[in-house]
């Protein structure tokens, strides 16, 4: 191909220099929120003693409104909306940016926000195999007329050094476990709170319970294609989401917004000290601050 | 339910006077992103004769970035990001939104970009019938442990009311036909230029000239879902993008950014000709002009 045009993120081969712009990068975290991620950049150009105050971050992606992204020395920071479509598009877009960039071991990391099943909102979630809702590690394809089916796993060695990594940390509680990828968050869910319900509450609380069981321990909307486009293209690759309710016990997420805030900083925290950790950089003062978003 | 809080809006019973806020609403406006759904408030701020100019119109959702939401009289227009997943969560929150406001006979149209089968770039289609990848006009939504199916189909009445107003338009090459809706835009449209391939062009080329002989015309991410939801819960709804390319030519957009604006314009054009009619209001001067996004 003579040129490639990476569409929704308003870049390409024939107008941006790819590998001067992101050659070194190593670290890329994605995340749902624009807002979000922009306050992790800006978080982790702290984090990593840069020079500046980091609080104007230009928007690489600033030609287009479908996806944000921000860089912090050699950590990329891109934001890929809600559901899988939505960072499918984003992935595919930015594995061939690290290809045209000629981009070598770089470790990409899911951080979000999630419902939780039997543990206690705040709850950090290292996801170590993502599920469908049939509690299956999987991810259905459709390509054409067919329906090519993938694993889901994620690289077991970094879940676990990032669990070493939040021992280390503060008030951070954190666990590995299945997290459970759904196509929606109402009725794929087991919400009794949408437009539409045609189940009981003892039906809901029968299939989340069902869930736990498996070993699911939270649920959000991107960890199957995530995992399995990843691991596909070679990609180390990890899941770290907070848990913003117990699920067992509720449908609507009610926490006052400064504690949601807090909540949706933990993911960041631990990242921000595993990525300094494989730098070898120590910690700046007072960096336990919550930035605002 | 004592209070329900509309998430992902920002929303809520008890935060807000949703009756007051929306309870005279007529006409919901929805689209991929939120840039362009702004610039479309501001147009039919104009278009409807307006007191003032409409550039400063406020987010009614500035309290999250997940969607953005603006009002021009009794139109409201609403971003709901890329795919499926991204409108479920925006339409469940918006259907309890219009029941908790009380609002009566509202119609509600996608306006938005796709793909082209065989119909020149700028080619706006009105769908009649949104498909699956198997060209069945069909919705699987995943209820617990169930796939349950639901119809597609749109309402036929608003399509022909939609065509009849684009003959009255200039320069606004319109028609009716199927429009495909994936899950994906790479693998799940056939495209041979995404992270991942695993077919040939031949066999690419198969199945979008099958998809065209099943009468499809365009395909998206969100129509299918789209039309299910809004034919469950009785509101009147309809379909209406503008095609950026035709996919039996290839795969890449390519077109300069100032053509893509016109042709993102289109739906905009056709939809503010359709309410002007509906509200009896006739166009004011220089209605053709592009507004900047």
């Amino acid at each position: 191909m003579e040129e490639d045009v990476l569409y929704h993120l308003d870049l390409g081969t024939k107008t941006h220099n790819l590998p001067a712009m992101f050659g070194d990068v190593k670290f890329v975290c994605v995340g749902g929120s624009p807002n979000r991620m922009r306050a992790f950049a800006q978080f982790m150009h702290k984090e990593l003693g840069l020079a500046g105050d980091g609080e104007d971050l230009a928007d690489i992606c600033a030609g287009t409104d479908r996806y944000a992204m921000y860089r912090a020395g050699p950590v990329l920071s891109i934001s890929h909306g809600m559901g899988i479509p939505s960072i499918s598009i984003m992935l595919h877009e930015l594995i061939k940016l690290l290809h045209h960039a000629k981009c070598r071991d770089v470790t990409i990391i899911r951080i979000g926000t999630s419902g939780g099943l039997g543990i206690e909102a705040g709850s950090v979630v290292i996801t170590d195999m993502a599920v469908d809702s049939s509690f299956k590690p999987r991810f259905e394809q459709v390509v054409l007329d067919d329906v090519v089916v993938r694993s889901t796993e994620l690289d077991r060695d970094l879940a676990e050094e990032l669990l070493t990594c939040s021992k280390e940390i503060p008030d951070l509680p954190t666990l590995i476990g299945h997290t459970m990828c759904t196509y929606d968050f109402y009725e794929g869910q087991g919400r009794l709170d949408g437009a539409l319900c045609s189940f009981s509450s003892e039906k809901k609380l029968d299939y989340l319970k069902r869930a736990y069981d498996a070993g699911v321990r939270n649920i959000e909307m991107e960890s199957t294609a995530f995992a399995a486009l990843c691991r596909l293209c070679g990609l180390r690759a990890a899941v770290v989401c907070v848990v913003l309710l117990d699920r067992l016990e509720g449908d609507q997420i009610r926490a006052p917004r400064e504690v949601l805030r807090e909540f949706q900083h933990r993911p960041q925290r631990l990242i921000a000290a595993f990525i300094r950790k494989r730098l070898g950089l120590r910690p700046p003062a007072g960096n336990t601050l919550c930035p605002t978003e």
